[in-house]
């Protein structure tokens, strides 16, 4: 770990010099910067439950301490950290995707997956999705829309297309439509030394455009589901193509299936709302050590109010004695200031 | 990025007491340090263009300078980080769970791949391996000895596999089988803030068992090979069993398909040595920083002499001008020196 260069004694006498200036700030502000660690979270029994494990964890003098490289948490991204009504975010741009390419191909319409989306036949959607298969869903909503085409280009198209949206309730772009007590807690934990991950049924690619703006989460910590690619070495300018075919479906017991498989560790702490994420929470819950937290949508004024998609997940949770955050009780706000 | 608990502000004293010490070592012992920062390699141009690169790369005013969350690297590891001869390590395990399997019930011995261990048969396993196929080549090798073990029981059955192996040349355990000039390359990369990567043909969860304590990699850096898995919720006491087949086979252009979907980022550093790193090394050599590294193995008599499968990317090497490390003359030592 010895670096080698003059210019690293005058980095790490700045890094030594914020250390102790920190001391200093954390010794006068210290119980001021306790009470507002969480500032958009109620005083209820669920922050104190948060707060409670993550002291246990963090101190090396408890039985339950946890060294920090074991201090993984993996968070859900749709409805638990953004909103996912009236439908993901990540739908929003496949659905675009198509009608561009049938106003460039009208023969199109009469194909599938693009008659349902003209037709808004929602029904052939949840179908597939009902269907739990990979190739179904995967295949039909992220792979055809985008078939072809390079990574690059399509960060490009979802990159425009994600500064021009706007939720059609809200009219705001997606920077609001995060819940500010999830990003105040995902920010809590890494304060505290914790590896914070995503884990989406998304495709990973659509999500990593935004994750590190959002949530101060780099892109190697967004797993999410993923469409085959082939590797083109042309013209010695060598690329990556999206195929027509999935990969990979990142819901149900796939959450914790690539978990083990990205990181090699089971978390201790995950966060989910919906069905999708039930193996992930049992998982982690199972750990001896370990924090499992579902969002339940209650807020039908602030955000939206519906447990379809959770029955299952909520029945366990109870069962299981999780933390379970009721929006409308446990957040003071819902959303980034700006939008309130 | 706020920290709430006494303990943090005296680990904060710590921290800074300990880069403060570090800056008073670095200026006393500045020169040596940097001239030992890669003491196993010979002054050689190959040395020169690593040392070049990391300068560039890490200088703010440099027009080459790289932002440190774009200092991805990514290492092979079987003959690139340490010994492949006479067999990957991981075959040795794998084989010998074979035989244990045999043990325990000879008519497997009429079953491949059984069949083909017990016989010697190495062409079964070479055209494995040359058929490229997925399927073939990890469903009988990687999946079939360990069908049906959880994740843990794998760990546990290879952690004590690893414990005991010797090679059968070297006499010696894997921790003595690693390229110390490559170590040392690993730590200075890291000291100047790359995030280091392996990914191997081998299974990520072999590997894993031992990167930690080998190069100071943690789990969630190592991507290999894997095995679908099953989720089992049963009696309350989840698991991860592997089944009988193939999840993904990491080697030629499998290996940039894996890095952009776990990491999302092109790497400005690469190393291997076979054609199976090829399409690694020329997905990173395009990237407009960047540095593809390949060792070759020349030194018959402190390690291996071979070229076979590496003629294509020794080609490709040489045509595009990659840093190729000759063994015999680049490194002063090869192995740690408690070996030599």
């Amino acid at each position: 770990m010895k670096h080698h260069y003059s210019s690293y004694i005058s980095k790490r006498i700045l890094l030594a010099t914020i250390l102790l200036l920190g001391c200093f700030e954390s010794r006068v502000y210290g119980k001021t910067v306790h009470e507002d660690g969480l500032p958009s979270w109620n005083e209820s029994p669920r922050k104190e439950q948060i707060v409670h494990f993550v002291n246990e964890v963090t101190d090396p003098l408890s039985s339950n301490f946890v060294a920090p490289e074991d201090r993984i948490a993996t968070f859900d991204n749709d409805g638990t950290l953004w909103v996912e009504k009236p439908m993901y975010t990540h739908l929003f741009a496949i659905f675009d995707r198509c009608r561009e390419l049938v106003a460039q191909n009208p023969d199109l319409k009469e194909i599938e997956p693009f008659k349902a989306i003209i037709k808004k036949d929602i029904s052939y959607f949840s179908r597939l999705y009902e269907n739990h298969s990979l190739d179904t869903i995967l295949g039909q909503l992220l792979a055809v829309p985008f078939g072809g085409m390079t990574v690059k280009n399509y960060e490009n198209w979802n990159q425009k297309w994600l500064n021009a949206w706007k939720h059609p309730r809200f009219k705001v772009g997606y920077k609001q439509l995060i819940y500010q007590p999830m990003l105040e807690l995902i920010q809590y934990l890494k304060a505290n030394d914790f590896q914070v991950y995503i884990f989406t049924a998304d495709e990973g690619s659509f999500l990593r455009l935004v994750s590190e703006d959002l949530y101060d989460i780099p892109s190697e910590r967004v797993q999410g589901s993923a469409i085959r690619l082939e590797y083109i070495p042309e013209n010695g300018k060598s690329s990556l193509i999206r195929t027509y075919q999935a990969q990979y479906l990142n819901n149900w017991s796939a959450k914790p299936r690539l978990i083990n498989q990205v990181i090699g560790k089971r978390p201790i702490l995950a966060a989910g709302n919906s069905n999708g994420d039930l193996e992930m929470l049992q998982f982690v819950d199972e750990q001896p050590n370990s924090l499992a937290l579902l969002v339940r949508h209650t807020d039908a004024e602030r955000e939206y109010q519906y447990d379809h998609h959770a029955e299952e997940v909520q029945s366990l949770a109870n069962e299981r004695g999780w933390v379970i955050v009721d929006m409308k009780d446990d957040w003071k706000s819902v959303f980034p200031s700006s939008l309130e």
